[in-house]
């Protein structure tokens, strides 16, 4: 029997949605058991939730600091932790933690800049120990089905790959100043990028993911909506990448009526594929000149990577907590195995590529879409 | 902070998919810690498997007598125990741990006969333990959604439901001799019906689950497709109900195509619903003469109980592990609150009803179609 | 060139969409110019508005009789008549002018009663004239496709066909005394049946249309909703066929929420089809075992009949006027070539299977859902 | 009644699928009778046509310059001439029969350059004739609900519009020196644009239609995925309109699995509204803060424009034919009603400014995509 390993949690409190998510994934393929945490801003509120969730009281820590101080020289001490506090904080416990030899997952965005993202990429290289950002979308089996195929050529070169990940929730003028969303549109809180770094980010990310290519330049276009708003709630961009594929991105935080909004087409000399993440059990593929075929999740034909991240059978839905619980249990899997870089999750690369990325938009989008290498 | 339940397992061995789903389930809200097992008919086989779970030696049995046995007595046994063998099993199985004081959540078709069906509900109800019956997908948040509807009465009187289940998995003319599938057309091996007790029964379970009306009468077609099956691989079901209304029942097993078919159409006095199972996170409902509205999961505007049911936020997709999981939720508040009838949860008296309706269908089929009064 | 046909339309006056969904069908590929009507019940409306359509005002009727008469012996008298009345008179005015040698498109229902329709193929086929049924539905490009499919062996023996056709435009009690509705549902005005007559004959007929084979017997089960009403509001039929398939039909028109509802699904021993009205340019395919395919109208790959009936390249939009129109287009190449039983039209012995089985329908539900032989 | 106007035809002959459509749209509502046409390069081959489509002989033209001598004088010349030649002729064409003093309806793209647009408009208005654009999907009911909506204020205002047209059906390599597809990507024969000018037009002309906005500004992004072509078969573009939406738009003609792809989304400050051309009966609004509505084309509450558009009663489905009818109908309707400038259907104003658009595009596609203003 594989060992269950122990995971600690930092953020991710009680009123905290992503939290819940991150226990949920952690959970349910039982590779890690919640023993440590430091869940609230609020030390008494962290403590009690801490306690509810049935962590022992003597590692229901107050403030990260504390739990590094606490955990850093038990014999038992947690063999994971997340990091699910706000973006600003990332940097900050990750770096402290990977250099005490934790493994670490960090929220996406990794950083809050491209010199901290490169630095934290460095510690995590020196330490040895595992680095990787949740851009959990990429845990879905019919992604994985997706790369699978781009990798084995059933795509031919892939031309073009059109990613959406826009949403209509921070549409609301009446909202605007609501403090949930405010600070997201605040430079001094929110960095150079508003909907960009936070959803559209996943699609960006995502691109990469599928094609194995890396972005080389980008254009892109910014719009703020809303009045009061000084980042983008809207934005186009175009990419280059370094095997030869053309991207083109649109997020939107205005989008009414979108609910989520992930979605993403590759268009190859081959064929072309369509997956929405809304309906995640289906990829729609097409051979050039043959009728569009419906992948189902479950299929016997699937490729490995993609058979290997299904739980259930055909017809039966999967939905973002199996998806992001395959990321939990590639994880585990690489840290029994002695692994820092593992196949098919994301790691500290991903997460400077896509600072990188965001940084480099905010500029093109300040020089009216003049195009910037990365 | 509420006690995690220890869990007991029979039957959902390796090669078993709804063994990995029901501790997927179990495991998914941390209600339940797999404590002890007897998960194979083969004992080494199941052993060695509980043994890869993490179930501590002495609790890995070899076969559920010695399960019960086992657990009986000892101070920390295990708080339910889950059914999940071959069916001709599910009773007396369930009867053993029922008197011996454990609460039971047992799989669908809950047992083989109307008598055993009616027995099985006595003891349950003499043991003062909790009876429970996995029809899984009553979890869906918008099925209980549509099952508040209805109670609150937003679609007026209801008129019609139509529900199927129809896949086409047994289709293969070719691998009917498979003895993974032939057992199912064998009425020594798996009673009266097919299809129907198989897959239709969730269709027709969950008619009663969202209208919650009984079953009155009523009228069969079966029929069996493919050479050399003696039960139906396909039946029609005409239906009367307590409250008055009428039900249409197609389950299929060859209908080439469908990959799950789980669905229901719900027509009132004023208004209408329709789910699917394949794309769960939808509702489309429709006021009398108002354009349909798709209702989502996670909408802030859900009844109570829809919104309990749900995890993520809207957009995001859950499919059927957070489902089932808040079966296993509902059997731990119950367990908690020390409730053998709690609101919402498929029980003894459920799959007593299946196992008439299937009974009187095949009579029903059997004569040609004749009206049986359930 | 072709000689475009002259045309007689009788009923179909100004305030009828059927009128006008016949005008544009006969007028979309030139096959026939409007010569000659009886247009309304009122002569002197029926001629305002035959005027306005443009008929010379000699041959604008007051009532089909005087048409009947004044066309008879012009020597330019029209090719074909089409009789859009309410359903009492089809057999009159069809019989009547088939007698006087003209070719008949008449709408559905062909006759009001088993007798009638017996009589009227009869004197049908004693006239060496063309009698045509509006099936309009038939002319769709993929259901040609669909029955090409069948025809050619593509799904191998049809085992079960499920069809629908269910929409809820009668469910609002407060509406059922309109007189628009009212007389649906009065026996002495509509005959045996209401919706099956009206809306499920169409998917009834499409069942046999597709699989090339007549219906052998039937049970039936019908339900009135809204209190009043002395005929079937909703039906659910089970059927047996001449080629050993099974049928499925369920016909409502209290089914709120949808649209039109008109589909069906055909699952043979080597693969499925699922067609929906609605969405009338793609038909879903799946061979055994392998992934769904989309077939689209207007594919390059298309058997011949579904070729032809196709107008517009692949991915732009046809709807029921093209596909209505097909039926005129195939009315005129009858007419051109002499033929009175051409492939793939409908004729008098659809009008009369359906006369049949409509009637065995309403005998069967009145007795509880015994079988009928037809 | 309304005479029915005598048509004349340029272009359009019997390979020709647009030619087709024409005809069908023009006669669907009996508006327009073919009365005279030049409908092939090859004179024999438009004679012998047009005697098949009914053109009397003495008005069945070899060449559009002997059409225009012929028809100038004859006292009932035709009432409207439709260009459906290819794209470089269409300037001289329409410029000389205008000239002559008759109604004109040009294929999309109006002219091959500005200056000709301009040119072209200034003719038309000296004239006194209308100048109707062939920008057919503009005719489809719901388009013309959603652009009511806008007008009305049901979104607000107009934030973000997000408009596709792409297809795959010109990315196979293999295909790619097929003389049908190889004049779109050579300049010489094309211009400066290929896919935008051909397909992404629509998409382009439908966000100003709707929301009756004008381009200010763009930047557009071309990419060439095929060896050997010139001009872009994939664009992106951002602009900005006069009422301060901002617009995203990308065409494609590689994008393999798309059938046609032709769809818009609006975003307003007050909802949001998806429309896609395969389905087009059916509008997806979003009112801000509630549940998405599914509006179908026939539904009582339409606003006035987009009743008159519909034929069919709700649930039948209309498609392209009818769309294109519908600007027909609007010809007829302003000819008869002496109007050059009718609301609602394109005119030479829409196609000079989708000239100056694709001009702005490949100018700023040539220069990396800076901004121009149009």
């Amino acid at each position: 029997m594989r060992n269950v390993i122990g995971w600690g949690l930092i953020g991710g409190g009680e009123d905290s949605q992503i939290g819940e998510a991150h226990r949920i994934a952690a959970r349910l393929d039982n590779c890690f058991a919640l023993a440590a945490g430091a869940l609230d801003i609020d030390p008494q509120r962290g403590r009690a939730f801490a306690g509810e969730l049935g962590i022992a009281p003597e590692r229901a820590y107050g403030a990260w600091r504390d739990m590094l101080a606490g955990e850093r020289d038990r014999p038992d001490r947690v063999g994971l932790v997340t990091v699910a506090t706000p973006n600003a904080t990332h940097f900050e416990i990750s770096k402290a933690f990977l250099k005490a030899g934790f493994h670490v997952l960090v929220e996406k965005p990794m950083t809050m800049t491209v010199g901290e993202a490169e630095a934290l990429q460095a510690i995590a290289q020196k330490s040895g120990r595992l680095l990787a950002v949740n851009f959990g979308y990429t845990g879905y089996p019919l992604v994985r089905q997706a790369r699978a195929m781009v990798q084995e050529g059933d795509l031919g070169a892939i031309r073009i790959v059109v990613a959406e990940f826009a949403h209509g929730f921070h549409a609301d003028a009446a909202d605007a100043g609501n403090p949930r969303l405010r600070w997201r549109y605040d430079p001094a809180q929110a960095g150079a990028s508003a909907v960009l770094a936070d959803a559209g980010i996943h699609a960006l990310h995502m691109i990469g993911y599928v094609t194995g290519q890396t972005i080389t330049r980008l254009s892109a276009h910014f719009q703020s909506c809303v009045e009061g708003r000084q980042l983008e709630d809207d934005a186009l961009l175009a990419l280059d990448y370094s095997g030869g594929t053309t991207g083109r991105l649109w997020t939107s935080a205005v989008a009414v009526g979108q609910m989520h909004g992930l979605s993403i087409r590759i268009f190859g000399e081959k064929g072309g594929l369509r997956w929405h993440q809304e309906q995640p059990n289906q990829l729609f593929w097409t051979k050039l000149g043959e009728a569009t075929r419906i992948v189902e999740r479950g299929d016997a034909k699937l490729y490995p990577d993609a058979a290997a991240a299904s739980r259930l059978a055909i017809g039966h839905t999967e939905g973002l907590p199996v998806a992001f619980a395959n990321l939990y249990r590639d994880i585990a899997a690489a840290i029994h195995a002695g692994s820092t870089a593992p196949q098919g999750l994301p790691l500290a690369a991903d997460g400077l590529e896509m600072a990188r990325a965001v940084d480099a938009a905010a500029r093109s989008a300040a020089e009216d879409g003049r195009w910037m290498a990365l």
